[in-house]
């Protein structure tokens, strides 16, 4: 039995490590997803989907998981298309796990076993709060796998999402 | 002559229909545009462009009005093309009725003949307020043909759209 | 029970008409879905979705058949959506028609009852072979149903069509 | 030596053309790229990407300015591509100026020479607040170089701006 | 008045430079728009939309003339709004010079004048035969304007063109 | 040092493996792009990008090579933005294996050290063949990975393959 699971991971955390690990106890092998894979460089998706695929595969071995496939996922910005989109870029799975309620409802009316992710801390363990901490110099690297940490690092990570929070002077966006 | 009516139809209420046999009295007929066509399953866009071609098809049968066109159109995100991409998914027109000052601007700077849609009691009929009705348990089946009511009925509409209005517990948006 | 049938309908003919008399000898309605709906102005596509609507809603009211839905459906130019891409657009069906395979195969993997089209005149009736007469000025008119050689007409189709089959002067394609 | 400058020009005014006269002073020719080309019909982006065309060089004309190139560049939506995107669509440069923080960033990390945008007073000659006087009839036009104002006229401006910016009766976007 | 004219310019020849000072003893300035600008590097389009702006400009600069606006133009794929995808990216003009009888209809079907391009000798400046020229190193320079040559040198175009004509061993296209 | 190696791998044959093993003598990790990972249920792209996935990880466990990471890359059909849409989508990397003449040149115009693939004895290892087999029932299974032959056996691969390759009765196309 398969599972699919859905995220940004920008970055991936110890929250979602904790999910994988969970969804493995149960099924044989889980698909975890690469959502929005073609954005980078904004201040909710600083990463590429290349660089992301990196940090994951990097998590994977460090924790000795190997009964997983990683795939990115481009954006289809329509979600009558969005269940199809996804069944054609991954293995065939049966089980999608997911804490947001449309994802749950658009593969439920598909036919879809769909399931709340595995619970962990979610105060702590927060995409958003984390990128937070990464612009704000707080304590972000004991809340992501080290691997993540180093890959981040590798791509110089934190400057570039200094850069991008940083205010345009002048009103004019020019992209 | 034929006159064109645009509307987004989530969902099609008594207003919407007025405005059908209004426009009917002057003209031989009428087509309607279902716009934002490629949408659905989102809180403003809760139906699909078939459910709502469906919904439309039976009232009209119900009322007995024959004399329509009903075409659904995808969002076309390019003001400057709007004109061209209905023109080409409608049968000819002459006159487009709107009450959408941009719309009314881009056709007649096309040389139609755009004019404010016939008058209906906006208050009571606007598409906002019925979804919100429709996610509060409020009594919004008076306000929509009586077929419109028993198609969102059939397709269990209502509790997709409390599904959508489901907040997502933690930040991460999976889609 | 609801049937799909698929059609490009460049013209709509009588073998199209009669395919439609069959279906709706079984079926409480059939969903006649305008294949490839926004390509007009070509040898193999000569008219605009609008024009078909036009032609084909025309036919019905002739042949006073009402039972039937009519919508334009762009390409989505990749097979793997088709199927999801076909749902979002037209009302609920069960069964489709084609004479297709790969369509028969694509709607039967995903658990629809696909038939081949209810059989008609093949070698007389055909888009490609009514296309090659219209534009050599051969007896076409027989073939299609009178509004839709009346609708051909009012459009100046055949012109148009003259004008798509003239070679360029010259090798430079200029769109 | 080459360099390029990008905005969207919603109108190109004086500050724009302080610029590009600046950067002539240190380089060969300047490319002026005009960003956000699809776009018109919108309160922040008025004007079509052919309309801006004019006005810009119609006020090059009038300065006697040569040594520029004028490229409309439409979006790309997707940041990881938009320096190759615009790569594919002007002539080759060294240099790129900009204010946009994720501009120079994008440029930099892809091997440019990334520079803040020569100055001009900022708090004058701003697109936003030079598009807000046109509305309420301020005085807008010694901002701008007088052959723009000119064809803004000539193109009835103002009175597509004003519609642009009326509200909707009713909820219903229609477009 | 305003005229249009289109090509590819693959490479911009004696005979686009003919027609274009042809159509200047006419009109008061010529837009010359360069069709397919988004493609590159293949056999039949193998200069970007940035390279073919930079040959275009320096053989206007060589031959003095200046009354002429040079503006890329996307395909779009789509004739029913091939029309306005053009008049939304160059300024207003009256007239379109083409030899391409679809381009010829279209813009006659929306009011314009459509004519045939001056002529000059089609058989000697054809950019089909002048891109076989250049990769069996045949006599092409004196069929281009002079800076047009030059160019092609600088960018290492005939290299890039031999490089995209040799065969691919083994069956498999990778792109 | 990380190398990148790009194919369709309809489906994943020993040459393909070969080349893996090949690369990862000389290199770290091999990154394993998957071309045209939208396309499927064609004669020449019969698997989808997920059905694709699964054949190459299974395989790779099976030969037990770790040091790699497989990428699904939709195509982009604009030659100028290929690289940059391959950067975007998979980690970083120095070196690129293709046997594509454009594709090399595409990545040395952008820097990389770009290479024929490593020999492998194409005639007998070639998709395009291997499919024909397959259609015809021929001994193709001896020419791809053990896991490769199981995959499409589980999938019905055979039989989907001689679907598509069905003529379509009279001349319609449906899609």
């Amino acid at each position: 039995m398969r599972a699919l699971m859905v995220g940004r991971f920008q970055p991936f955390h110890k929250g979602h490590l904790g999910s994988v690990k969970h969804i493995l106890e149960e099924f044989d092998d889980v698909i975890i997803a690469i959502g929005s894979a073609q954005h980078s460089h904004t201040v909710d998706n600083p990463f590429t989907g290349g660089e992301r695929h990196l940090m994951i595969s990097r998590a994977m071995v460090a924790e000795g998981i190997t009964d997983y496939f990683l795939v990115p996922v481009p954006d289809i910005n329509q979600y009558g298309l969005w269940v199809a989109h996804v069944q054609v870029l991954v293995p065939p799975f049966e089980t999608i796990f997911s804490n947001n309620p449309l994802t749950l409802r658009l593969f439920s009316e598909r036919g879809y076993d769909a399931r709340p992710l595995p619970l962990y801390d979610r105060k702590r363990f927060s995409g958003k709060s984390i990128r937070k901490m990464m612009v704000k110099d707080g304590e972000w690297e004991p809340l992501v796998p080290q691997q993540v940490a180093k890959t981040i690092e590798e791509l110089d990570g934190i400057n570039r999402m200094k850069d991008l929070c940083t205010p345009v002077p002048g009103e004019e966006p020019v992209v």
